[in-house]
């Protein structure tokens, strides 16, 4: 087999990884924690391919040829390399020195800014890893593509390692918790529509780094507690200390990129008005029903149990309504309709916005980490190694 | 003469207060420092007047009678009573034991948002002051008021020490250095439309108080050391360096409200969109020649030397046209019209908002302390003790 097709999670950290104390082993100044969300509604899917008459190495991401000269890649296909030699069986010997071809696409628009380079470099990792045969942890290999890539590797709840060692060698991903240890967990991605240039969340740390004096407190002091904490809080599944710590950690997280100068603004108003309601729905309800997270950009994830799932959809289709989008306002697991009382709306006191402030929202669970796809039809190259036309 | 009529001015901090270390006397945890602006453009105005024929304290803010049984207003009342009867001369030991009528107004409206407790309290506190005859620092007693006020005593620059002493008699405003000392320094407020409801400064910071952790590390390590620096700015007319801190710590300031829990958000989508234009404008100059401060609310502050008025007030009108609001877009100083080159506004790169996010802006000047008005037309009250008509 010289092809193999994956497919790899997204996952959303809950505690958040902001800062790098290594920038070319990307080694972090803390450590992160994340769930990985179901590889049903949202992956990255990657055909690697590896072939004696292929000239040079070939990436294609999303339908377009780009450079397979980029550090970070380079940096993953090295080291699986390395690992596949030294193994030295017959294998690896053979199929290392031969150039490779990847093709690799997401199934949700990158546009939603859903941390699409993870799922993509955990899924060229796994992938590069079948093919040439590499066992053991990986997700450190994956971390030098994309940081936050390495909690892709694993289902359920993931805790990255910051590590202490100056070659980076422990700091790996492991499972806190799999998929199957809190199966009512649920996760809401709301799509915010946004006009605004983004800051990439690479270039937005870097300078985290270098200007807030924030960050210098978050990392020392604020996270290694509150990772213990939503550890345990997982452990427990303690819906209450885990939404509490999400959501804190989240603002924290906020605070450091506007604490850097120039400030990182990522959060718009449409953001905070997704922050209001959570916090008035959780007051209305007597205790938190639902929490929020926000990376470095507009949208909102919100983690919630599955038997509150139709009452906050009620709310959020009464207060933030569909605009004229083409989408389908609800995407993902489907939810049975349910009406929200005239009380609760009250109590939450907030009043209805603008219609069309939400893209779209995506319904999903806790899933499994990366997947190998056996059939022939799943992959993303023809035989000679090209994009099929499909792509 | 039992009636006295002053005016008081707004100030506008470059190092911001946030934080009690005691509700009730209003000790901060960290100096503070701020520009007192022109009494022209923005003031308080209030007349006190005592009289035995005055059966009990009476006030009247902006046209509506409030109650006198209110904390903050007792604690200054008393404490200028204390001070009167200290001195112990006939006419503070007379007209102290008379109930007193008050009436206050401000000249700008205080749906603005502009510190108008800061400017009211000082006013109020120093009529008293002259009503009773009491000399000597009355910061500490304005200070009670409203903890800001005790800033619009003096003109120029002033600061707010926190003071060590457990009954807070050193927490006192002293002037940095007076109008005179650096008269090119302008300030342009932006007033900024906005629909959301305001969390008070009084809750927000007693809220980051109690759940913020990085409000800790700001206090302690951050703001003794840019007030020590901003201090010699101020005295050196060194803008890029005042420019620098200005904006650091009011992006630091709301980093910590964001950090607080639930969060505060003061400053809005149009408030960030001002913040880019003034790092691209800087950027584009290659220097600073503009800083921002935002205080608890979503309006900008605006510091720069008279020289780039003309330049700055062009692209401003470019980029946030006005709405078609009734009032005048430009108050305040009168500036004449500059044409910005097409060069200019290409090297800020960002496009002309939509018309309106911008009420209107206020073109004012580093300017005194609170000012006697000796004139009887002056009087808010009438002789028998009661609001004008015009009121």
């Amino acid at each position: 087999m010289n092809i193999i097709t994956c497919i790899a999670p997204v996952n959303i950290a809950v505690i958040k990884y902001w800062g790098k104390r290594d920038e070319k082993l990307i080694l972090p100044l803390n450590d992160s924690v994340s769930a990985t969300l179901s590889i049903k509604e949202m992956h990255a899917k990657t055909t690697v391919m590896a072939s004696p008459n292929f000239k040079e190495d070939k990436i294609w991401l999303n339908g377009k040829e780009e450079t397979f000269q980029n550090q970070r890649l380079q940096s993953c296909l090295q080291e699986i390399r390395r690992r596949a030699k030294q193994k030295a069986d017959n294998k690896g010997d053979s199929i290392s020195n031969w150039s490779i071809h990847v093709c690799s696409e997401n199934n949700f628009p990158t546009a939603a800014g859903l941390a699409s380079s993870a799922a993509g470099y955990a899924c060229l990792v796994f992938a590069l890893a079948q093919l040439y045969d590499v066992s053991g942890d990986i997700s450190g290999i994956a971390r030098q593509g994309s940081g936050s890539a390495c909690r892709s590797l694993y289902g359920g709840f993931v805790r990255w390692h910051q590590g202490s060692a100056l070659d980076g060698s422990d700091s790996i991903a492991t499972q806190v918790a799999p998929e199957s240890h809190w199966p009512e967990m649920r996760i809401l991605v709301l799509v915010v529509s946004d006009k605004r240039k983004k800051v990439s969340s690479s270039a937005g740390m870097q300078n985290s780094v270098n200007t807030s004096e924030l960050l210098k407190y978050r990392v020392s002091h604020c996270v290694p507690q509150r990772t213990e904490a939503i550890v345990k809080a997982i452990i427990n599944k303690d819906f209450d200390t885990f939404a509490d710590i999400t959501m804190k950690d989240s603002n924290q997280f906020h605070a450091v990129c506007l604490d850097t100068f120039p400030p990182n603004v990522y959060m718009n108003d449409t953001s905070h008005a997704i922050v209001n309601l959570i916090h008035s729905y959780n007051t209305a309800s007597e205790k938190n029903k639902v929490t929020y997270t926000f990376d470095a950009g507009p949208n909102a994830c919100l983690y919630l149990l599955q038997s509150e799932v139709p009452k906050l959809l009620a709310v959020l289709n009464h207060i933030f309504p569909a605009g004229n989008e083409s989408v389908e306002y609800l995407q993902g697991i489907p939810v049975e309709k349910q009406a929200v009382s005239q009380e609760f709306i009250a109590a939450i006191g907030m009043q209805p916005q603008e219609p069309g402030l939400l893209k779209y929202m995506i319904h999903t669970e806790v899933g499994v980490g990366p997947q190998v796809l056996n059939e022939p039809r799943h992959h993303l190259l023809t035989d000679a190694g090209f994009p099929k036309a499909s792509v």
